[in-house]
């Protein structure tokens, strides 16, 4: 974490400077804003993190509830979520209040005396290691606790307009273009509406989304057809594995998934209750807490479970739909849209695989970070096209994973093998953990020529971290965790075997990002900012730190910043820790390599140390026409 | 982190449900109270925020200051500190915004220019491995403000009452024997004087302690010598050493030491100023900042530094000095003692080791457990006793440490081998990372001989903590992780290789602490409170965590707790994760061993399986006599 670069900062550092809107922010909701925010689910809430990170954006988000949300539905959080929250800075605290899945466990019908069950199968959650980030279960409100309070401390000082609801939106003439309707729900004046405008609208606002239907779009996809009853709560039970994540599946075809929540004593289990044929939809849906309390039992025999609290349950149908695009363009490419729709609005499916709020934050990160880039300057319009195009696929991958995951959890026994499940969890722990998104080539995402140069950076997949030593200060640093969710591009130049020394590539390299006009550090770096204000480059040595002078680092990666311009050192980093070896663990070749990452921490592009009219025009191409 | 105990929490979990003085704590001074604490330091703070875990004791913190501290001096913060603050729930987020110290470097002249510096040494901190938790430097500042949220937190509620100095205590009759006047000094009616009513006094006001003075102790010692500038700033500088702590030693006898600051920006430095006569005292304060910097110049060369901004500076003497006792009572065990004093208010040294700030914590530690106990029935008085008798022998070591390291550090190059200072620093890490304290033999203490047991928790010692696999949900757990700061005593139970198998020793143990009218679990279990309201047992099993069940465990590492009486699953570990075994890693015989910890972490019996006897006689010497 940095901070003191403006003088001496004694409270919490978590608490950034105000800057721009944040300092003079208006405390009501106001006529006319860059971007309005519909929603503050996890979709939402990232969306709104992340906005006020750009200070120059005027963003507001509004929820219909009155205030804080005191008990979500969503609760898994992925591999991938953690990292986000990491690059909020709220990971650690999360993590120390989330329960955590080290292990699932799979039990079915005992051969002997199919009534009991038994444990068939142990898993291990994430056996590759894929990420250094754990697997969570905590509750959605908690997440966008963190997220809420991420926005309020966040130069922009954003925080929710509580009380308003989306009504209707339409196309104006003027800077502002979307005209919108709201409607008071909680405060003075419920009932009465208003009008606002904006530049651009996000519908976070769940599978019931008004703002999608505003734009004509549809939820597509196949009718529900399996009924679960899903219930937190505290509970009395002999089940030995009511601590451990667990698939159950019983000898009459029911099935239990049981995951268990933070601070040790609720839980959660979604109980099957059948299939049900349309007609029978609205009946399933007034099944009573004994009823699901009962087939629990039945479906958990020999073992019991007498609850004692229900924090929160519901009766629901699987469905799996999704929207065909997430914006207001019909043809991508004929005009700009203004109008988006993310996480639930777009993509509906079962609960089980634990995906919703992963899918849907990540929705909002694609997002947000890009609306900042547009509005503030650093892009030009088209590159919110990309958005729709990237997560369209993503919601699709994830509907057919999770058609394929609940199908398997309501298979009768008899027609599957019972290590099949646990074997399909484990083979595909990549795709739940959050890190099979591989986003295809567009203008912010390169080609794959120069990709054996960092074969561990696939590019479209995001930067997976690894240990490095930081020069200036031993400090053992997980090299991603720098990639905060700050808005800056990223430019990790790994050097060759000459390092730094007078004439290497690594120090040619330099000098061009430092002095050439097409330079991204110098054709787009703003008027009176510091050199790394919209790009952050940070250097990778093959030496021990012991080896190297910092003193001796070209200025890119050690420049002076902020209001004293006094020198950044934490740019230069040792591929070397402990057993560790930085380009051996991701395949960085040992001639060097320059990896490009996007705000949201996703590998736009792998170039070699020289290849700089390449890196010029990805530049040029993702942000815009250069101010020269 | 448990909750949920008492139904579901939808906000922060680190906000505990209010009890006791918590459900109606004035908000204004009260003019009786159990415990008054002068002084909201490191030691006023730790205490305080231990005390509000005892919501049967109404405790209050005063302060002279109108409100939150803005800059604290200390800021060295050690190992067994942060190993503290996780037992108050906030170690993650002070590693956050920290800054880690992995190695120091060493600094002299240049044998062949003698006027320039050169590195002649690099130590790395910590090189044993003595502590999982990192050295740490971070603003004194930031640990009040989490000691006091923890204090806010905690059921107790206690927030401090800021505007009041302590001007005098005198013995009185009655309930609330130690009548206090105190003054205004911020809000209403400064000036104006006020009488309170206490039952103990708690002096941490700091080196030139009221309450010190008004017991009529002093603190004793060589008279100061040495005198030092010391400056917070921002600088420019070409020392490529900035962000690594550094002694530096010059030609002519100057010296720095240099520390680095958290933020990245900002860093400390101690520079040298020479011998002063005790005439001269006076005069050396008056040493400008520009001289000050004028010779850290002269000491860096042929490195420069140009001060951009001082966010603290101070001109300082070497003083070691200690109190003899830290309590109102001259012959120890003739009367309850009813004023104590702790942190600097009983010693006061050089600031070089970062020593203060970690010892004055641990000494806030120790009596305020003490008190909650002696304050809520769980302890007689003369548990007060051992307070000083304690910490006064801490005091007098750490001071003996320091003047040997600051000597060092004065010395002249000429005078020690450059690699002496380096290796002084090395062999001696354990002290200054917090763990050699062992506190005596005492009626909180047992002797020696089972510690063959479990040679590696030496008795008086911190139970040093390690892996473990927990058996519920197959998470690591690092075991003395869970000691966090409630209050209660732990009793840890390694069984042998018979494990819980029907019959084994650890199996007819546990049978006896749920029974036996003489077991601590039956004889110290407050009315109606749940089985581990003020012991906690847990249970380590030298077999893998899925050889276990659960469900088989004795009732006491299982019990049923909180108002739904549903079953606490975080008592049983196995002893193996990985390559780890926790038995091997801290010689634990496979005969098995039951292990005493205080509530303050450090261990305080160490017996086998079957000393039911001697079990029974330490928690009744520890807690006073049986309720029966």
């Amino acid at each position: 974490m940095q901070f003191h670069h403006h003088g001496y900062v004694s409270g919490d550092p978590r608490v950034q400077p105000a800057a721009g809107i944040g300092r003079g922010r208006p405390a009501e909701l106001t006529d006319e804003m860059d971007v309005l925010i519909v929603g503050t689910g996890p979709a939402g809430a990232i969306a709104a993190a992340q906005l006020a990170q750009f200070p120059d954006v005027h963003a507001r988000i509004i929820d219909r509830r009155p205030g804080r949300l005191e008990v979500g539905q969503a609760d898994g959080i992925q591999a991938r979520s953690v990292e986000t929250f990491q690059a909020f800075g709220f990971a650690n605290r999360v993590i120390d209040e989330a329960y955590r899945i080290t292990e699932m466990t799979f039990w079915g019908p005992d051969p002997d005396e199919p009534r009991n069950i038994v444990r068939t199968a142990r898993a291990v959650d994430d056996p590759e290691g894929v990420s250094e980030f754990p697997h969570l279960i905590v509750n959605q409100a908690r997440i966008l606790d963190y997220f809420l309070e991420a926005a309020r401390n966040a130069p922009g000082r954003l925080v929710p307009d509580y009380g308003w609801e989306f009504v209707s939106q339409r196309r104006i003439e003027g800077d502002h273009p979307v005209e919108v309707t709201l409607r008071r729900t909680a405060g003075d004046g419920v009932g009465s509406e208003r009008v606002v405008r904006t530049r651009f609208l996000v519908g976070a606002d769940g599978a019931r989304s008004a703002v999608r239907r505003s734009m004509g779009r549809r939820l597509e996809g196949k009718s529900a057809n399996h009924a679960w009853g899903v219930m937190d709560v505290i509970a009395d039970t002999d089940f030995p594995d009511i601590r451990t994540k667990a698939a159950i599946q019983s000898h009459d075809g029911g099935s239990i998934l049981h995951i268990p929540r933070e601070g040790n004593h609720l839980f959660r289990m979604y109980v099957d209750l059948g299939e049900v044929d349309e007609s029978a939809a609205g009946r399933v849906r007034e099944t009573t807490q004994e009823e699901v309390e009962r087939r629990a039992n039945e479906i958990l025999h020999p073992y019991t479970l007498e609850v004692r609290d229900v924090a929160w349950r519901s009766v629901y149908e699987v469905g799996h739909r999704v929207t065909d695009r997430f914006d207001d363009v019909d043809e991508p490419g004929s005009r700009c849209p203004r109008v988006f729709i993310l996480g639930d609005a777009c993509h509906t499916h079962s609960a089980k695989a634990g995906q919703g709020m992963n899918v849907s934050m990540q929705d909002g990160w694609n997002l947000s970070w890009k609306l900042g880039h547009v509005l503030s300057g650093r892009a030009p319009e088209r590159l919110l096209d990309t958005y729709s195009g990237e997560r369209q696929q993503i919601a699709v991958d994830l509907i057919e994973f999770d058609r394929t995951w609940s199908t398997m959890m309501a298979a009768k026994p008899e027609d599957m093998d019972p290590g099949e499940l646990a074997a399909f969890y484990t083979r595909t722990a990549e795709f739940p953990a959050g890190f099979m998104t591989e986003y295809a080539p567009s203008m912010i995402t390169g080609t794959a020529e120069h990709q054996h140069l960092a074969t561990g950076f696939p590019i479209g997949k995001r930067f997976r971290s690894a240990w490095t030593t930081r020069v200036c200060d031993a400090n053992p640093i997980h090299l991603g965790h720098h990639a905060t969710a700050d808005g800056r591009w990223r430019l990790y130049v790994f050097a060759d075997r000459d390092g730094i020394a007078e004439g290497s590539r690594t120090t040619a390299l330099a000098r061009w990002l430092e002095t050439d006009p097409a330079s991204p550090f110098v054709a787009h770096r703003p008027e009176g900012a510091d050199p790394d204000a919209w790009i952050d480059a940070k250097l990778v040595l093959p030496a021990a730190h012991d080896e190297i002078d910092i003193t001796t680092a070209p200025e890119v990666f050690w420049p002076r910043v902020g209001e004293f311009q006094v020198r950044d050192y934490e740019k230069v980093y040792s591929a070397l820790r402990g057993d560790h070896d930085f380009y051996e663990e991701r395949g960085v070749s040992r001639d060097g390599a320059i990896v490009v990452v996007r705000p949201a921490q996703y590998v736009a592009h792998v170039l070699p140390l020289d290849a700089t009219a390449e890196l010029a025009a990805f530049f040029d191409t993702a942000m815009g026409a250069p101010r020269a």
